[in-house]
C-alpha cells in the first residue's frame, strides 16, 4: 500500500498510534517497565554496539572532523549514564499523565453533556543529536504521552541507537501497545521523505538549532515545534543592584557556555555605566569572558581592570550566539528600549532583567516577547527539570502549542466530547427552535468515557 | 527599513502589538467601545461602500461567475446585520479576558517563583470570504486577544472591508492602541509576500478550504491553523435506537448541508442493514436526499420507498465534501472498523456515532482521531457558539495549539515569568550546589505583574 519505505515507516506509527488508543493508558507504565526490564538485560550488547559507534568515531576525532565533546556524548560506558538512563523510565513512568484531563465541561442543554478532554498529538517525528540515551529518553515521553514517535537520532550513534530501538520494539510487543509505537530511522534521506507524510506524521520536533529548525520548516507541511539555540540577554536596569547584577552576569554567562539559555548580550542603563557596570565588567574578565562592548559602555572601562578583556563591538555581535566566553554588551537609555532592542534581536527563548523597580519588572514580564521572562534570575534557571516540570522534550522558541522547556504537557491537544443522555438523542432543532441552550459548567474530575 | 509594502505591513504590525504589549488588557475594552461607537456613526458611509461592492459584484452574479449565495452574504445592508455587526463587538468585549491567566505556578526555591501567563500569540494573518462583517469580528476578536492583525477578506468585499478598516483604525488611534494594530490588505499578491514574513507574523488562518489551507502551508514557514472543510460521518452501531438515529442522521445531513460539519458519509453496522437502515434512509429520501450506497445496504433497500433515491456508490464517493443532498452509505462490521474507515477518511473534523452500548461509546470517544467526538447528537453541535465558547474564530482540524471550534483561547499562548525576592538575586548555583529546588504549588490567583 505504500509507495515507499518512508511513507510505510510513517503509515505503521500512524495505525500503532490509532491501535493505542483503544489500549487503557495505565498500559502505558507497564510498557515502560517492560522497556526498562530488556533495557536492564540487555546492556552488555547495547554497550557493544556503543563502543563499535565510539571506535567509528574516534578516527573522526583524530582528523579533527568530530568535536571531543560530540564524542564524549555518545559514550554510553561512562559511570552511571546507563543506569541513570533506565531510571529516567521510572521518573517519567511516575510523572502524572498528561491526557484525559478535562479541560472544559459544560452542559449544553438537559442530558447532554461537553467535555473537553486532553489526548495525544498523534504521530511524532523527533530529529536529535547523537547521543544515544536521548533513544530512550524520547521514547519514553512519547509512550508516556501517548503519542507514537519516529526518532532520528545523530548518525555517529547509530549502531547504539538501533539496538536499542530493536529492544525497545521487542519490550513493546509483550504489550497491548503495537511494537512500532517508536520506530527509529537511521539516515538523512528517510528524514527528507518523513517530511512529506503530512497525512500521517503531527508534529515535526527538530532539536539542534536554527538551522535544522528553519531548514525543515522549508521542507514540510507539518507543524514544527523549534527547539531553537538561544541569544539570550542580561540587563541592568538603573535601580540594579551590584551583587544581584554581578552573581546574574556572570552565572548566565559562563556556568555553561554551549547551553541554549546562557547570555549572549549584557544591556545596560545608560545611567549606570559608569557607575555599576565597571564593577559588573570586572567579574566578568576576571572568569576570562572577552567584552565587545559599544563606544560608552568600552569608554568606561579606561583604567578598569576589565579593560583588558574588553573591545570594541559589531553591529553583528548583537545577532551572534558565541557558545563561548565573550558578549556583546550595549548601554541602553531605559527599560523600554532594553525591550525592543531584545525583541528585534534575540531568539524569544530567556532574557533577565536586573532591577529594583517594580514599574520596569512589570514592563520586562508584559512587554518582553520571550518564553522565559525573568527578573533578577539567571536565565540558566530556563529548564523543564528546573522548572518542575518534571523532564523535558527541549525547548521551544515557537509562539504557537508549546512555548519554552516543553514537558508532557506540551505533547497533548485535546478533542471535545459530546455525549446525550436524552431518549430520542440531540439535535440542534431542540434547542435553536426550541429551549435554547443552558451552557452550565459540570465538573471536570473525569473525561465522560 | 522594509524592502517591500509586505515587509511594511508586517513590521507596522509588529511594532504594534509589542507597543501594545505595554498598554493595560483593560485598554481592549475602551477600544472596542470606540470602534462601535466609530461604526454606528458611519452607518451611511459602510453602506454606501457595500452598495459599490453589491454593483460590481451584481454582473458576475449575472454572467454565472460569483454564486448568488456568496453574493448575498455580502450584503450589509440585509434588515437587522449591521446592528448585529455593532452588537457582535459588545458581545466580544463582554467575553472574559484571555490573557493574564495563570495557568502553572511554582515557587523554585524561598523566594523565587514561577509563573506560567497566558499572553497574545503575537501578530495574526487572517485571510478570510467575502463576507464583509468578519472584518469586525475577527478584528474584534484579535484586538481582546491582544493580538494584532493584517486581515484579507474576498475581493468582492474590497471597497466595504477597506472602509471598515479605515474606521478601525481611526478608533484605535484615539485609544492607548496603535491605529495599526490592525490592518487590511486587498490583493492576493500582498498575501504572498506576507506569508515570507515569518519573522514577524506568528500564525497563519486561513478559512475557507482544505484546498486554500494546503496551499498556504506550501508557502509559508509560519505555522498555520487550519479552519478546513469537513467530511464529517455518523456511524448507526448495532444497538442503535431508531429515533435517535433518525434524528441525529437527518438533522446531521440536512439542517444546513453547505457547512463543514454536515455529514457526508454514513456508515451502517452490517447486523442492522435488513432492520435500520431501511427506517433512515426512508427517513433521508422523503426530504430528498440521494444515497449513494454499497451493494449491502443498496440491496437492503428494494421495495422501500427509499429505492428512488438510492444509487451505487463509488470508491471516491466515502471522500467526497457533498455539500448538498446526497451521502455515501456503507456497511461496516464493527464499530472498530467504523472508527478505521472515519480515521482514513473523514477529514478528523466531527463524527458522531448512534449507539446505546457502552463499550461502542468509550471506543468512539477514545478511538477515533477526530476534533469532535459525538455521541447520540448530531453533527452539527460543533460550533463555538453552541459549545459556549462565546466566539469562534473558525474550526480547526489540525493536530496542535487549538482543535475543533477555536475561540479566544486558541488565540493565546504562554509565557513564563521567574520572579526573585532573594537578597542577592538568584543564580541556580544557589540551588544545585546548595539547598535544592521546593517546586511547591503556589496560587494561580493572579499573575506576578
Amino acid at each position: 500500500m505504500a509507495s515507499n519505505p518512508a511513507e510505510a515507516i510513517a503509515i505503521n506509527a500512524r495505525r500503532a498510534f490509532e491501535a493505542s488508543q483503544l489500549v487503557p493508558a495505565s498500559e502505558r507504565d507497564v510498557a515502560l517497565t517492560a522497556i526498562r526490564t530488556a533495557l536492564s538485560e540487555q546492556r552488555a550488547a547495547v554497550l557493544e554496539a556503543n563502543k563499535a559507534d565510539m571506535d567509528a568515531a574516534r578516527p573522526l576525532v583524530e582528523a579533527g572532523k568530530l568535536s571531543a565533546s560530540l564524542f564524549s556524548r555518545l559514550d554510553l560506558a561512562k559511570p552511571g549514564k546507563y543506569d541513570s538512563m533506565l531510571q529516567g523510565i521510572a521518573d517519567v513512568a511516575a510523572l502524572p499523565l498528561p491526557t484525559g484531563q478535562v479541560t472544559f465541561a459544560k452542559e449544553l442543554g438537559p442530558g447532554l453533556a461537553l467535555h473537553r478532554v486532553t489526548c495525544p498529538v498523534g504521530v511524532l517525528l523527533v530529529i536529535f543529536e547523537a547521543r544515544p540515551e536521548v533513544v530512550v529518553n524520547i521514547a519514553a515521553l512519547a509512550i508516556k504521552s501517548g503519542n507514537a514517535a519516529i526518532l532520528k537520532g545523530g548518525k555517529e550513534s547509530t549502531q547504539t541507537a538501533t539496538l536499542l530501538s530493536r529492544i525497545i520494539g521487542e519490550a513493546l510487543g509483550q504489550t497491548q501497545i503495537p511494537s512500532t509505537f517508536v520506530q527509529t530511522v537511521s539516515t538523512r534521506s528517510e528524514i527528507a521523505a518523513l517530511l512529506a507524510q503530512d497525512k500521517y506524521i503531527d508534529l515535526v520536533m527538530p532539536r539542534g538549532g536554527n538551522e535544522l529548525v528553519t531548514s525543515i520548516k522549508n521542507q514540510t507541511r507539518i507543524p514544527v515545534m523549534g527547539h531553537a539555540d538561544g541569544i539570550c540577554a542580561v540587563y541592568l536596569d538603573e535601580s540594579a543592584d551590584e551583587t544581584k547584577a554581578v552573581r546574574v552576569a556572570v552565572e548566565s554567562k559562563i556556568d555553561y557556555m554551549a547551553a541554549c539559555n546562557a547570555a549572549e548580550t549584557l544591556l545596560v542603563n545608560e545611567a549606570i555605566v559608569t557607575t555599576l557596570w565597571p564593577k559588573v565588567a570586572n567579574a566578568l574578565s576576571a572568569v576570562d569572558v572577552t567584552l565587545r562592548c559599544d563606544a560608552p559602555t568600552l569608554a568606561a572601562l579606561q583604567g578598569e581592570p576589565a579593560a583588558s578583556h574588553a573591545q570594541p563591538s559589531t553591529a553583528a555581535d548583537y545577532d551572534t550566539e558565541f557558545l563561548g566566553p565573550e558578549i556583546a554588551v550595549m548601554a541602553v537609555p531605559s527599560t523600554a528600549e532594553a525591550i525592543r532592542h531584545i525583541n528585534a534581536h534575540s531568539s524569544h527563548h530567556t532574557d533577565a532583567i536586573v532591577t529594583e523597580d517594580e514599574e520596569s519588572m512589570s514592563a520586562w514580564a508584559r512587554g518582553l516577547d520571550s518564553a522565559n521572562c525573568f527578573i533578577n534570575a539567571s536565565t540558566r534557571f530556563a529548564d523543564g527539570t528546573r522548572y518542575g516540570l518534571g523532564t523535558e522534550v527541549g525547548i521551544s522558541t515557537g509562539k504557537t502549542h508549546a512555548r519554552g522547556p516543553v514537558g508532557l504537557d506540551g505533547l497533548v491537544i485535546y478533542k471535545y466530547v459530546l455525549r446525550s443522555e436524552k431518549g430520542d438523542g440531540s439535535v440542534i432543532a431542540d434547542h435553536e427552535k426550541g429551549q435554547g441552550y443552558t451552557h452550565t459548567d459540570l465538573a471536570r474530575d473525569k473525561p465522560p468515557f
